[in-house]
């Protein structure tokens, strides 16, 4: 069985021993003679893994009992909406920090149900850098502002969580979660889709201050509702088991090599690998810019796009697969979630110093 | 490895051979060198894995292009809102059979969207019968009419389906979906969680006709729009991808046994073995009103409390796992959905006369 190096932007690899470990489970966990999916959540047996899981998440966090953390579904996507619903009144306006694709589409779902402003936008230069929080930007009364650590499709990252002062600041950590250290307590939300650094797709956490729930609005489906799903322990109904599981699986991983202090070290000399090749000669040009170069979307062109092509189908050839860009961007892009290890990256560079050798 | 007979209501038991499918491809998918989980949702590979489900389930169904099926998140709980969000303007009121606990709160989810209307219910009598919609009751304008095919907490079944004339007829088939044969035709939507008869937790899938589409209220989030998502082909973002390829394998394991017309027979074998020990002496008592009996949960009670939790101990201690009943009837109730072979169903059965002997 060969495994390859996958460096797609989400799904993307899990921790080889983490499959292997839920391969060994497949019929029977733990002697239950059942697999984990067959399980009701219900259950002591599967409460047990569930409890094991947001505890695992709560220490890798460093978050106690004054926030929650909810198991969701639906995506940062439907989470887009549900901030708005949660959170919007607390105030007139919530205010967007339009730093990539995915933040102008929660701004613009959140506009479904309360006003917002723009704070700041770098969408004129298709999203380059990140767009730095304008001083005296946040007006009296804004419920919250809404901000996106990092940017898959443009490969940017904030280097500084701006300051909000009292006002609420929401964060979408899809992309980079848990892959370097953040104090969640500067936050009053973080939602992440799972599916990039921390477990499989359909799992969508929440992570909220407990004391900002309790406002949402009348239309405000259930499943969407932080405060019911806190109440109810992310169990209003039945929550998405086997993912779950798997992020129980991948954090415990985690923890066992360092927790994020570690990976964040690893993850900052992956990315350095990848920027010093794109740096070192002519041949290759990063798509971001510099100042805002994210550590986990490694976004670059060739010299064109059909040299691109080339770059991607021999890359695959190779056993590094799944390095397209995203369309808004074009050229390449390397995704490194924590799950990638350095041999990848290391695999990655020595097939683009070749590759620079034999089509410069 | 010993694996049990597990009746639990869901999630529940799944086909073994699936189970050890899963497994065998845990470490790499067809020789792509990753696992489902690690594939991008937007590459051929896992696009092909997509299609073919979503055939199946169409084959299956015998379902043409004129209904949209769609592979979504968050539990018929949050379609009990999505159903109200996009079908409420078709009319000035929906109206609800009011036939078990996930019906009422369909209803009151929906009253957040829509003037609801209870049509008939038998909550009085704590829903031992479904009740039957009375000749005269869908008002002119009513946007739909809404039933739950199998109450699973109940253990009760809508024998027939009600004439709802040329207003739309929305159901709730969770709980026996592709467990006997119906028309989907009949139905303008219909909305099921997975976790009963279709694979795992965390994928809930609607079918819609597509003539109904495109009248979504303003406030509905992109993620429960089915236009949106049938426009998107359910990957208006990352679909929960792993569940997917599970009810895949699921559905396919029900094709090869014959389809929805083979199990349907081998469902009403399974269920009335259990009525047929239920009603063969004064010892156990059905819990559901027999003209209403479901074919997928069987609810019933022995003598006392204290004997019904005897029952579930041993019944445990034999390998009969999850017999115990639902707090809002109580008592015992064995669910029998789709993967539990008739070889669970007869060992039951000996459980039971054994049990009726020793504590008669």
């Amino acid at each position: 069985m060969d495994r390859v190096f996958n460096f797609a932007a989400g799904p993307s690899m899990m921790p080889l021993s983490v499959l292997e470990k839920a391969q060994k489970e497949m019929l029977s966990y733990e002697g239950s003679g059942m697999n984990v999916m067959e399980m009701t959540h219900r259950g002591s047996l599967y409460l047990s893994i569930f409890d094991k899981t947001e505890r695992l998440f709560r220490e890798l966090a460093g978050l106690d009992d004054s926030y929650a953390v909810l198991f969701l579904q639906g995506g940062a996507t439907g989470q887009f909406a549900a901030t708005a619903m949660n959170l919007s009144a607390l105030g007139n306006c919530a205010g967007y920090l339009d730093s990539g694709n995915f933040a102008h589409i929660a701004m613009n779902e959140a506009a479904k149900y309360t006003q917002v402003a723009c704070l700041a936008s770098t969408r004129d230069i298709n999203y380059r850098s990140v767009p730095v929080l304008p001083e005296g930007s946040i007006r009296p009364g804004m419920s919250y502002v809404y901000m996106t650590t990092n940017n898959t499709i443009f490969g940017t990252r904030y280097s500084r969580i701006p300051d909000t002062g009292d006002t609420v600041l929401v964060a979408d950590m899809s992309s980079n979660i848990f892959s370097e250290v953040y104090d969640f307590t500067r936050f009053g939300a973080v939602i992440a889709g799972a599916q990039k650094n921390i477990g499989p797709a359909g799992l969508t956490i929440v992570v909220v201050r407990r004391s900002l729930l309790g406002h949402a609005l009348e239309i405000t489906p259930q499943i969407m509702d932080w405060s019911i799903m806190d109440k109810k322990g992310s169990m209003l109904n039945t929550p998405p088991t086997y993912a779950i599981y798997m992020a129980g699986l991948c954090l415990e991983w985690l923890k066992d090599n360092g927790g994020i202090s570690e990976i964040e070290k690893i993850n900052i000399q992956k990315s350095a690998l990848l920027y010093d090749v794109i740096d070192s000669a002519d041949f290759y040009r990063g798509a971001a810019d510099p100042s805002s170069r994210s550590r986990m979307n490694v976004t670059f062109f060739t010299r064109d796009a059909d040299t691109d092509a080339k770059f991607v189908r021999e890359a695959a050839e190779s056993g590094l697969v799944n390095i397209k860009g995203h369309r808004l961007v074009n050229g390449l892009r390397a995704s490194i979630y924590n799950a990638m290890p350095i041999e990848g990256v290391e695999r990655l560079c020595d097939f683009m110093r070749k590759f620079e050798k034999e089509n410069r």
